[in-house]
C-alpha cells in the first residue's frame, strides 16, 4: 500500500458518522471534527462534545487559544483570569446558551457546566496549535504549579502514541 | 474613558445579534463569530457565513488552515490541488451536506458554491493566523502569480484601518 503512514480520510466528512467516545466520563461525548493527529491538521482543531445534565469538563487551563460555538442546550462557563496569582481561585460565572459563543483567554483556568437539568448541552470547542497541551486541577484552589500536565490528552492518545504502520 | 483603545465586548456573546453584512456581495451574508480585529483573537477566527441559492464565495486561496462545519443547506466544494502547478486548473468537486466538515490545504485554490436551489447555505469557517489575507482568482485558470491580494479583508477593514479612537 505504498509509503505512507496516514490514514486515508475522505475530504468531506458527515460529522454524525465520526468516532464518538466519552474517555471513561461519565455524561460526556467527544468527537474530533478536524483533529491533528486524525485529520493532519496543523494550526486549527475542531471538536464536537456533548454534556449531559450536570455533568461538566474537569477544570483545566491550556496555553492555545479556544473558541466555543453553543449548538445546544445551556450551562456555565466557570472562568478564573488568574493566570498571574499562585492559583486559579474563584471563578466568575457565565450563562452559556445555544446559538452563543465565547472565548478563553490563553492559561486562563475554565470549567463547562451543564447546569440545564433538561437539556443536554452541546458546543463545537476550536483551538490552535494542536494537539492540545491540558492542565487539570482538582479544585479552584490548587496551585498552577501541581495542576497535573495529561499529554497527549485522552482523544489524541490513540494516534500519537501508536501511529499506524504500513501494510507489508 | 480611560486608555483603552480596544472596544469592550462582552465575553459571551449570542451570535444572532452579532453585526451581520453582505459586503457588498449579493446573496452572500458574513459573521464575525470570534475574530482578531474585533474580539483579540491572535490565533484562530470564527466566521458564520450564509449563502442563499445559487450564489457562491470568490475563487481564493491562503496560507491558513481553514475548517468548514456546515449547519444548513448543500451545496458543492470545487478545490484544485495544484498549488504548485502555474494556475488552479480545473478544480474537483465535492458535494457538502449539514452536518458535514471538510478543511482546505493550505494555499489550494478553491470556491464554495449554493448549488441547492432551495435552501439556504450556512456553514462556520474557521481560519489560523488571522487575520486572513487571501487572493482571489477570476477563474481557475488565472496564473496563481496573477491572483489579486486583499488585504485586510472586507470583514477586517474597518477595524484595522480604522483604531478606535479614545474618548478625549
Ligand atoms: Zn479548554
Ligand atoms: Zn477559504
Amino acid at each position: 500500500m505504498g509509503s505512507s503512514s496516514l490514514i486515508r480520510v475522505p475530504l468531506v466528512r458527515n460529522i454524525s458518522q465520526l468516532p464518538e467516545d466519552n474517555y471513561g466520563r461519565d455524561g460526556f461525548s467527544h468527537v474530533t471534527v478536524a483533529g491533528s493527529a486524525l485529520h493532519g491538521m496543523k494550526e486549527v482543531e475542531v471538536w464536537l462534545q456533548t454534556l449531559t445534565p450536570g455533568s461538566h469538563t474537569p477544570i483545566h487551563r491550556h496555553s492555545c487559544e479556544e473558541v466555543f460555538v453553543v449548538l445546544k442546550g445551556s450551562g456555565t462557563l466557570f472562568l478564573a483570569s488568574s493566570s498571574h496569582e499562585k492559583y486559579p481561585g474563584k471563578p466568575q460565572e457565565f450563562p452559556i446558551f445555544a446559538n452563543s459563543t465565547f472565548h478563553i483567554p490563553v492559561n486562563d483556568a475554565h470549567q463547562v457546566w451543564n447546569t440545564n437539568e433538561h437539556e443536554d448541552l452541546q458546543f463545537l470547542a476550536i483551538i490552535s496549535r494542536p494537539p492540545v497541551k491540558v492542565f487539570t486541577y482538582e479544585d479552584w484552589f490548587m496551585p498552577h504549579i501541581a495542576a497535573k500536565l495529561k499529554f497527549p490528552y485522552y482523544w489524541d492518545e490513540q494516534c500519537l502514541q501508536q501511529p499506524v504502520k504500513d501494510e507489508l
